[in-house]
């Protein structure tokens, strides 16, 4: 800050002079008293001057309206909603969110760093500040092949860049807990910048939550009961109270929030398709949820600006107090927490749902998807089984885990899988795009209903090859053949035609189109998915699909190099012993 | 941290291997989920490697006591207890306290950054973790004359010492509030260095504390009112609730903690006397007045421990939890919090209140004080007074607030004062020992009760010149002489011959002696300076005395410049309106 902003700063507060910005007769949300007041908010070079009696350039009167800090999400992947930065800010902003800590590790497994820096730029043209953690499990695990690998030496570098917040969730948990080398010199490049390390370790419990948390890694979104919650927070990490569009863990844990641990609770999204925001809003449907299961609103508020901002040490904002930056979001009610207007550093932004700026475009010609995919053909789908009984890898509705289960299935006189219509078991394959390996891995998925043609994806978290699933070797190959010529996105196929597509210029995984094409465009893909391929209703026919090759989330996954035990942290066969 | 200790560490606490101390079956207090659960606790180079329950190579039985994070004092002036950093922390450790924020204004005011050097050169020396924050009001005004002198560009300078923890209290209230230049450097300067900012703004509420906050200042620990310290809460600011020797506000403050805003509060002393220590202890004392005005003893746990590492950015302590500090602090309850044991980074430094280490002194020849008084002599004592009814600075017992008081006087041929034996009213002046000026300001105090004699000293907040006031100019200036010849300290006179001295050899303001020698000294010289010099009993003769200097406490004081009322900031004339 110069000097003469200072000077003006505290003029303005002291009342010598008017305000740049005066917004009148609101009801603040005090987040440090845990209050709210009735006052003016003074506002100088978008910054807070104070909250009382204030005269002002431009007076915009809040009709008696609350006004809270804007909320932070405090961690989402932006690639998850299929979105570009500039195109989230769009819908996020007029939901009341004016703080996202995003995690790029999608873009950062399928380009490298070269995503990293596409999205520091992109990120500057929406109102919306975007504050990103550097991704650091690129690729994921050693277990599987990335467009992109980012070592200790690379983090050490990419930290030094002021605008990145720190290190991004170290989903390589049992590397951790392990003290595996690269784990450890990671950490420490992280924890010599002197910045934030987020966690991920579901089920992490025990003396494995200790070394976890030994390592300085201080938040997990990944709790998936209240007892876990609260041994994590007693071990000094902050709750990332998750509601996306896959992981719905908010109303579970919020019965564990207690007046005392509440500083350490946080709000985030983790993923949020278009079809979520457009219907349910953003942090705004978190706090609607936290006030319904009796969270007091203020504490909600808190749970959705300051406790991220200390948390992630931005001392700049989350609170309505001098010095603090002017974001701000007017609702209504403290009930159904809807935005009426929406302020990011003194500027109205956003008004009655309405993204105000005009939303340009950076030029992402340079993203665009490269598929480096070795000898693909129906033959490398071909499975030479020993016996009939195979580990499966059972869909668990509605989250991204999954069940490792045991089926008897029909083999061919080649040991080949034969479907068998009455059992929901089909092949699902994820093949190699980044580094032409050539790898083709193939396993068995139940639950997934589909009765017809296939489903191809360059989404597949986190290392995003393809992934894909059908009833027949030559309905996978079709889809997966026609996904490789339009460069990544997402195919359905049926008897060997094309039934529908999403292209997904941007890496093979995120669109340059707006969340609303994105949103129809889904809703096709799913109802022809439903209705025409048969998946099951009970299932995310895409998103559920491109969890299948994250091997970091429980209980089995396939990435391109194998089918693996998660728990074991180590590939398994497809025989069951 | 090197990879091998990261890698010990987690190791030890996924229980691999043993750790090298386990502090076992101890009720640990788990400040960040507000709770007290069993079990042990495991450490690996002086790190917390986990609660839970470990086998180590050195086991101590806590048997059943409590653990809880060692003490931070989150703001104290080591230099009022006359006492160096080594002796200070063998006098706090044993009281359990482990981590102390410093300001060493006092020293710095007399020797500028040599000052500061030697303070950070003698921490070492103990195992006491002190922090120091830089002075950043060096003279505290513009209206006194100092030994050192501090502007913006030193301040950015010295912050760059990572020794250096933050910017120290903003005594120059109405500088900030008036948007100074001097302020704004230098609040831009630690802003810059992106460190935190200590605060001091007496009885500032409205616009005003809005204009000070806006500043960046996070800090204070001047609130007298339940009332001033919620709108100093709602503005930002941590609340540093102090009970010093001088200064005694927790008790009111308690009252305004609630469990919204109790993570803003913290616990200090300001000013700890060695009487009051070795009688009261130290946060252990404030720990006990908490509980027994209601506070929850985990609440209370949590402003002397994790609130005051979370306000200061001392994430490396505050909480027994992986990764952090193993500063632990045993106790038989939560009523007394008599400290049993007490671990500073996983050594055992006192038992039973008594410190374990050798104390090993600093050389401080290069600290003498030294005393440039320019043609002193009684003369300079005079007044020329122009009325009959003047401005004096009248005494308000248990506090160093002064009320300016108007009085009838009378006066001798040349205008000059002449004591009234029926009135408590003397002569007070300041002689500046800095920068020979030659500077002697005179003027009237009312309250302090001495009958006989005069009292020096060569401490008087914060330029540190002397201080004096006795019942005729010879005896003042008889105690003046005889402070200079003996190098500082402390000096009662009667009938023109020594009663007592206490000579303060560093800088004149502080001893090389024990805290044992210290207390007994002033003990002495309180009885005589009571008994035999007739003041007051409702006056601490000494202390009060140097705070009578100090121009940015209200209502009144005098600096070797003249009478300064301190609500005008601005110098007045004896004579009144």
């Amino acid at each position: 800050m110069t000097k003469e902003a200072l000077k003006k700063l505290i003029d303005t507060a002291a009342g010598r002079i008017p305000a740049d910005l005066v917004i009148k007769n609101a009801r603040v949300v005090d987040v440090f008293g845990g209050a709210v007041t009735q006052g003016d908010i003074a506002v100088s070079n978008g910054l807070i001057a104070g909250v009382g009696q204030y005269e002002g350039m431009e007076v915009i009167d809040a009709q008696g309206r609350y006004a809270t800090p804007g909320f932070i999400d405090s961690h989402i992947h932006i690639e998850s909603s299929y979105l570009t930065p500039e195109e989230i800010g769009r819908l996020l902003v007029p939901c009341g969110t004016t703080t996202i800590v995003a995690d790029p590790h999608e873009i950062v497994n399928v380009t490298g760093l070269r995503g990293m820096e596409y999205m520091l730029d992109a990120a500057e043209e929406t109102a919306l500040d975007i504050k990103y953690m550097l991704p650091s499990c690129v690729p994921a695990t050693s277990f599987e092949h990335a467009g992109g690998a980012i070592g200790a030496k690379e983090i050490a570098q990419a930290l030094r860049d002021k605008r990145i917040l720190g290190l991004g969730e170290f989903m390589d948990y049992p590397g951790v807990i392990n003290a595996a080398d690269f784990a450890l010199e990671r950490l420490l490049a992280a924890q010599e910048a002197g910045v934030p390390i987020d966690g991920h370790a579901p089920l992490v419990t025990g003396k494995s939550l200790n070394a976890y948390a030994a390592g300085k890694i201080i938040t997990d979104h990944e709790c998936t009961t209240v007892e876990e919650m609260h041994e994590k927070i007693s071990a000094g990490m902050y709750i990332l109270m998750r509601h996306g569009s896959a992981c719905h863990d908010l109303e579970r844990l919020l019965a564990g929030v207690t007046a005392r641990n509440s500083a350490r609770c946080l709000l985030c999204s983790d993923d949020r398709q278009p079809k979520t925001i457009l219907e349910h809003g953003h942090l705004d449907y978190h706090l609607r949820i936290c006030v319904q299961k009796g969270i007091d609103p203020v504490t909600a508020i808190q749970m959705a600006t300051l406790n991220a901002a200390t948390c992630y040490g931005m001392s700049d904002r989350g609170a309505i107090a001098p010095g603090r930056r002017a974001d701000i979001t007017l609702l209504d009610d403290l009930v159904a927490f809807k935005a009426r207007q929406v302020f990011i550093a003194g500027r109205l932004i956003a008004e009655d749902g309405i993204y105000l700026p005009q939303v340009r475009q950076r030029d992402c010609a340079a993203m665009r998807g490269r598929f480096y995919v070795k000898g693909f053909s129906a033959d490398k789908l071909k499975l030479n089984l020993h016996s009939d009984k195979v580990n499966t890898i059972e869909f668990m509705p509605g989250g991204v885990m999954t069940k490792k289960s045991v089926a008897a299935i029909k083999r061919d006189t080649q040991g080949d899988f034969v479907r068998d219509e009455g059992a929901d078991i089909v092949k699902v394959a994820v093949v190699e795009r980044h580094q032409n390996t050539g790898n083709v891995a193939v396993a068995l998925l139940q639950g997934y209903g589909i009765r017809a043609g296939a489903v191809a994806l360059s989404i597949a978290h986190d290392s995003h090859n393809i992934i894909t699933a059908g009833v027949s070797d030559a309905e996978i190959a079709f889809a997966v053949e026609t996904l490789i010529a339009q460069g990544g996105g997402i195919v359905l196929v049926k008897d060997l035609e094309v039934l529908e597509t999403m292209p997904l210029p941007i890496g093979g995984i995120m669109s340059d189109q707006t969340g609303e094409w994105v949103d129809e465009k889904l809703a096709s893909i799913h109802e022809l998915a439903h209705d025409t391929l048969g998946i099951s209703k009970a299932v995310e026919p895409v998103m559920s699909l491109c969890f299948m090759a994250l091997p970091v989330i429980p209980d089995i996954k396939l990435t391109d190099m194998g089918l693996f035990d998660v728990r074991k942290f180590d590939f398994i066969p497809l025989e069951a012993e």
